[in-house]
Formats: C-alpha cells, structure tokens, sequence
C-alpha cells in the first residue's frame, strides 16, 4: 500500500523549543485523491513516510482507519531501526484537509466533491482512534504553516502562500498569524473577478472565475479550446504542467496559455498587495512551482506598477509544504500538552 | 475663521473606562481643503467644534499651527461655559492626515498633491506645540476606528471602511485590529484590477483604475464623456452626489453612470470579501454615503453570487466618523498616559 518511503532523509524543525525529547508525532495530508503520513520525532525529523490512493473513498471513519493502518505501517517499520515503536510513543497528530474547517472546533466544515465532507469532526475522530491531542486545518493553511515555520517564509510577518493546483486558494499569513476570517474561507480567492475573467455569477461546485484561467483544469480547459493538431506536438490531454513546459519551447499556443494565466494571476496577486500591503507571494501546488508561470508573472507585475512590487517566489518546500505544515502543528500541540501537563 | 460649531451636541463615548475624569481632548481632521477641530471631554462629550479653510496652506507647521489657534479658540469658548479651560487642561490631542502614515513614529510618510507632504513628524510637531501626548494616522483609517468604537461596527471583529470622495480608500479592521501592512499601505484599494477597470499602468499621482471609475472625480469625467443638452436638465459639470440624485430621478444618463459605478464598486467589495472572508462594508465618504451607490451595489452583490453576500451598510457617523475617530484614539492615549503616570 506504501507508495513511497523516505525514512532516512531529516528535516530539522526550528523555532520549538521545549518539546517533549521523547515520542513521536504524525503529520497528515488529506488529499482528494491520496493520503500521506510523515511519522516525525519532536525535533522535526522525519523518521518515515507512507501514502496510499483515496480514490473511491469518501467516508471519514474510512479515511481515519487508513490513517490509523498507515500510522502502524509506519511505527512498525521505525521499530526495526531503533527500538520498540508503538501507538503509546505518540505525543500528537496534525491533519491538513482540502476543505472550510473550523481549527477552534476541529470540524471540517465542507470539502469539494471529491471527498463531500459536511461538517465532519476530524479532530475528535482522530483523538478516538490515537487518544492523543490532534489539530486539523485547511491543507491550503497547513501549507502556509509550513512555509512560515520551516519554509521561504520564515521570519516573514506578512506574506501570502498561493496553491495552485487543479483550483486556486490562499493561505494569508498577517503580523505572524494565520488569517480566518469570519467564516473560516480567508483567502478563498478562486471566485475572485480581475480584468478578463468571467463576471458570469458561478453556479456551486463549479470552478470561480480566477481558477478557470490560472487553475489547472482551466489551463487544460484553454489549451483545448485552441488545440488543433497542425500547430503543436502536444496532446490535446496535455496537463498544465506540460502545457508550461511546451510554452519554454516557444510554441505558439503553449505561450498564449501561459501568457493568460500569468496575467491573471499576476493581477490577482496584485489586487491581493493592494488590499493586505503584503510583499511576499509564495508559489505553491504542482502548477504554481513551474517556473515558466512564476517568470512570467514577476514579468507582468513589473510592467504594471512601480508603486506595488511585491515578491513572487516559489515555496521552498514544494510537496513537501502542507505535511511540513501539519508536522510543525503536532510538535505545536504535543509541546502545549507537555507544559500542561 | 471658524465655520461651524456645535457645543451643546453631545456625542458619548463607550468602553474607555479609567480615563481621566478631569481635562479634555481634541480630535483633528486634516483634509486637503479643510481642517476640523473638536474639543471633547474624556467622557467623549463633545464641548465644542471648530473649522477652517486649508486652501494653499500646505506646509505642516502652518497647519500645527492654525490647529493651535483653533485649539485656543474652543477652549476660550468653553471657558464661558464652565469654568477657565486653557492648554493646561488638555490631555492629549489625535490627528487623521490623507496620507500614508507610520502611527509607530507617528510620521506621514506621503500625502496627495494636495498637500505634498513627505516624510513629516507630525506626532512631534503636535507633541511639541501642545506639549500633551499625540497620535497620528491615515484619515480612513481613523474613520474606520472611529465607525468601531463608536458606530455602526461596534462590537464586530472584522471589517471594512470604504472612503469613497474624491478617491477611494479602504481602513480594513481584522481581529478588532487596524491592518497595517508591511509599509503603512493596507487598504490603498484605488489601485484595484476588476472587470471594466481599466489594465493600462498608472501614473504617479494619477487616479488609479478603481477610483477612475468609483471615485467622485471619475465619476464626473464619466459623466462628462456622455453628457449632452438633449437628454439632461443637470449641468455637464454636475457632482457625483447630484448625479446619483438624477438618477434617482431616473435620467437615464446618470442611471448608466450609476450602474457603472456600483458595478465596480460590488467587485472590489466581493474580492476583498474573499480574501479577507470579512462580511461587513461599511460605506463613507460624501460618494459613499449616497444611498443610490449603497443600494445599487448591494443589487449586484446579490445577483453575483450566493456564496459570498456581505453586508455593506451606510457610515453611521457620517462626516462627523474621521473626527469621532480621533477623539477616541486621543481618550485612548489619555487613559494610557494617566495608568502610566
């Protein structure tokens, strides 16, 4: 079931002090097609990996168990290296999930119809199964975290983590705090209306009108839309990504793609620099770190303002950012417990 | 000189508790064409208003000092009330600017061309004139404060102040906290991308793409470009609020200026509605309080979507929330400096 493992590679956590120097704690990125752990020690090294498909499986209480089967995977195989690993050496375990939720309640409020969550107590779900503290947030806001504690944002009071993938959400991190908002959707930007995108009022479910031009599935929607076998070598299934890289390669098509969804985007980061005052943009998400689209967005922002020239980097963690994130979190709560204690 | 006073008005002050019962504070709104003083008690009982022109004065020291001698003037004023106030009396003194402003070191670090002001200590200039502890900040964002402590957003976290005159600006409160940004800029909204808005770079010193439109100066230009004798009795060089006047009287012409503008204005509200997840506008300035602009803006809101529906409501203070602002902010540093004593 494990799709990969890296138990010898070490990420050393900064900034957590005091942590308890024994035990173990789970990192947890809930994704709409796959699950992965990362068992860490409370220094933030990691001591193993483990990931597992999701597809067809909706139902939290089946989604904690794959977490629990995972979690003794990867306790076991720590077992063999150094000594006897098991559920009692857990200290705390943080998940980032793709949807609303609630960190004071635990509760994911709804996620997209790949999982259909609605008001599903994540927390207290992994507290039964683990009997240890857990944290639950937003996978977009975990990777933030992640960024802020152990990635390109560190030290940075203000700066707003970008994850683009199939759709488009922000993380917005102000005076060193994760922003909520009123309803727990700060930063939910895919709905947000810039100069070429639809006004159209968006039915639910579907995607806004910023991520049908710099979301993925929008990307693939536009390079179809103008596809036509004569000009380009590229399928017309062709992903983002391979779209971008085609865009390197100077084709025609490929760089009218890029050159739409770099501009969108580059307003929208701009729009985002107006309202927060915030300097720093960290690209993430599998199309976010191309750097075609970073380039090319650092290009239009330039060209726009010499008032308003905020940073535009990629993450620095990459992948990696949403289960750092939720590492930092469970090494945050498992030191709580200790000075509690 | 001064142009209008309202000593019997009372205005009362709540959640300043320990503030000194003794002396009195003023409150100062500088505006590009005006300056405004009231004179309160630290109950927040206003004992006395006074105003002046500030056309073609523009260096700082000639307006600390036409602020001393409106000072000197409502407290000779009040002492014919009640008793010999002097300068002795007062406590502490706060001050809007319309510019960018450091409230740490209490510098207004730019103005409009109307003032031109770069880089002026105005909190010391004001300190020493009235050798009394001072404040200074942005003037929306003193409305916004003002709208918190004392009008129609008590009590509410998080929201926004939309400054809407000859300009727009935005005093964004998140956490019962002003948003600041990384350079004193937060909220500096003028410059928004929307639909309809137009993408060309701005100039220096020029309106920006969302104030072109939204603004009381673009919304005279728009006004302008469509005017002709046939099909309006209102004059080509109308204001914004008469033109949202006439077309409440249905003049098909203002109506067209009118839709343009709430449309822009709905966008800008629902993508700061997004970023922020903030579900309360609260709208001020002479443009902003027209009720047209309010309602027409809150019918595009509705019809954009059903996901996103903040409530964008009137200033309750009207004119007076700039002033209103600084008179807390100066009981504010009065009851600081009286614990610290």
């Amino acid at each position: 079931m494990a799709l990969y493992q890296s138990g010898s590679s070490t990420t050393t956590v900064q900034n957590l002090r005091n942590a308890p120097s024994q035990g173990c704690v789970v990192g947890v990125d809930i994704g709409g097609t796959n699950l992965r752990l990362a068992l860490a020690d409370t220094s933030g090294s990691i001591l193993g990996k483990w990931s597992t498909s999701t597809v067809g499986i909706r139902e939290p209480g089946e989604i904690v168990r794959l977490i629990g089967a995972g979690v003794d995977t990867l306790l076991q195989q720590h077992t063999s290296n150094c000594g006897s690993a098991t559920r009692a050496d857990l200290l705390s375990i943080a998940a980032g999930a793709p949807g609303v939720t609630d960190t004071d309640s635990g509760i994911v409020i709804a996620t997209s119809y790949l999982l259909g969550w609605r008001d599903v107590p994540l927390r207290d779900l992994l507290e039964t199964e683990f009997s240890v503290p857990a944290f639950v947030d937003n996978d977009v806001n975990m990777a933030a975290f992640g960024e802020a504690q152990g990635g390109i944002a560190q030290g940075t009071a203000n700066f707003v983590f970008l994850a683009i993938g199939t759709g488009v959400g922000a993380g917005i991190v102000l005076n060193g705090r994760l922003l909520r908002g009123d309803n727990w959707t700060a930063g939910e930007i895919g709905y947000m209306l810039v100069p070429g995108a639809s006004i159209a009022p968006v039915e639910r479910g579907k995607p806004g009108a910023l991520e049908a031009i710099v979301g993925g599935e929008g990307i693939q929607s536009h390079w179809q839309s103008i596809w036509s076998e004569n000009s380009t070598t590229l399928a017309n299934e062709a992903t983002a990504t391979q779209i971008f890289d085609h865009a390197l390669e100077n084709n025609p098509l490929a760089r009218a793609v890029l050159a739409l969804s770099s501009r969108t985007l580059a307003y929208a980061i701009y729009n985002m620099a107006l309202v927060l005052n915030c300097n720093l943009f960290v690209l993430g998400g599998s199309v976010g770190l191309h750097p075609a689209l970073g380039d090319a967005t650092r290009a239009i922002l330039k060209e726009q303002s010499a008032r308003v020239q905020p940073g535009v980097v990629p993450s620095s963690l990459g992948s990696e950012a949403q289960i750092t994130g939720a590492i930092f979190r469970a090494i945050q709560i498992a030191k709580a417990q200790a000075l509690s204690d």
